[in-house]
């Protein structure tokens, strides 16, 4: 028994560490010895859990989209009865929590994908998974504002969603080039403006609609 | 003089082989072998030219900010009389060249700097520089738009070139990882409506502005 918990521990410390590294580095500059460092573990127990540094990436991929998931389910702003409220205050708090590190705010998922999507299929079929299933969460709210307000665009949800995933993705690597995350949330502003005028604030026709 | 053409076309070839090899598979993983295999010179060649891969990647992202000003600088809708219509066109014309293998279309500059941010200062500081150099010339013709219509808003045109260049760069992660360019074209598509919604549509005060 003692043993079992040992080793799940060191699955959880490996997978715990594994964001923060990954988000550091980059995926292909993190060794399998990186990653036991920086959780304390020893090689034998990352491939006791893990068949490959890439089995890894896939599982912390998993464990990123059920930190993420924990972290947005339990916000203040799912609360909120209008789903437009809840919308812009998704919004609002991914703004909120632009704070810190750039590699303590950036997405695990993005920056996983961006390096492994051609090279490591496995890897890229799990980021896109969790980005998907982050954004249908934001898509429930689109559709529920959508037929509240009788609403019949051009547009669908799913891409309304996708949109608000791409800029939040695009945000973080200007926070990169720019080494901080002044312009991420410059970017956060002009996305709550857009769903304001698609919103609030659209008094006239929509060329596109 | 033999010997100095030679030595300047393997420069000119490993450059242009480190745009496509970086952007399938990434800047860490990319080797110096790989490299030199991509663009068919030795070793030797590589070292006479640069002391280091990350002073190639410093000088690839160079040779991409320079290729990207040609083709920018060249492309039709340049010649527009409004500056509106040259912004739109922009837009129009990036969402033209979401074509073929995503390597193809995607940026170099958004790739190095998602890796590289934080462990080569150098490398992110080239992708900033050429990052925003770009969004510059989209700025200018913003400026010039709100100049025209007499445009006092509460965001700057800076802000504005970098939340373009923003969603650019978050809708090449979403085609990596839908592994194609369809939900880039999608993004491309909302942001040419925000832009409509700013500068045509506007009927409505804006909350924000």
């Amino acid at each position: 028994m003692a043993v079992a918990k040992t080793l799940t521990d060191a699955k959880t410390k490996l997978l715990d560490a594994s964001l923060q590294v990954i988000r550091c580095k980059g995926y292909a500059a993190t060794s399998v010895d990186d990653l036991c460092r920086a959780a304390g573990v020893t090689k034998g127990a990352f491939f006791h859990h893990f068949k490959s540094k890439e089995d890894m990436a896939v599982a912390s991929a998993a464990h990123f989209g059920a930190m993420a998931e924990g972290l947005f389910s339990h916000a203040g702003y799912r609360d909120l009865a209008d789903p437009l409220d809840r919308l812009l205050g998704y919004v609002d708090f991914r703004k909120s929590i632009l704070r810190g590190e750039v590699s303590h705010f950036t997405c695990l998922l993005g920056t996983l994908v961006q390096e492994a999507y051609e090279t490591n299929p496995a890897i890229r079929a799990a980021c896109d998974q969790y980005i998907s299933a982050h954004a249908a969460t934001v898509e429930a709210d689109i559709v529920e504002v959508m037929r509240v307000r009788g609403m019949v665009p051009g547009w669908t949800a799913s891409s309304l969603a996708l949109y608000i995933q791409s800029v939040l993705q695009g945000s973080f690597i200007l926070a990169k080039a720019k080494h901080g995350p002044a312009v991420a949330a410059d970017c956060i502003d002009h996305l709550r403006r857009y769903l304001e005028l698609l919103f609030i604030n659209n008094k006239g026709g929509l060329r596109n609609d």
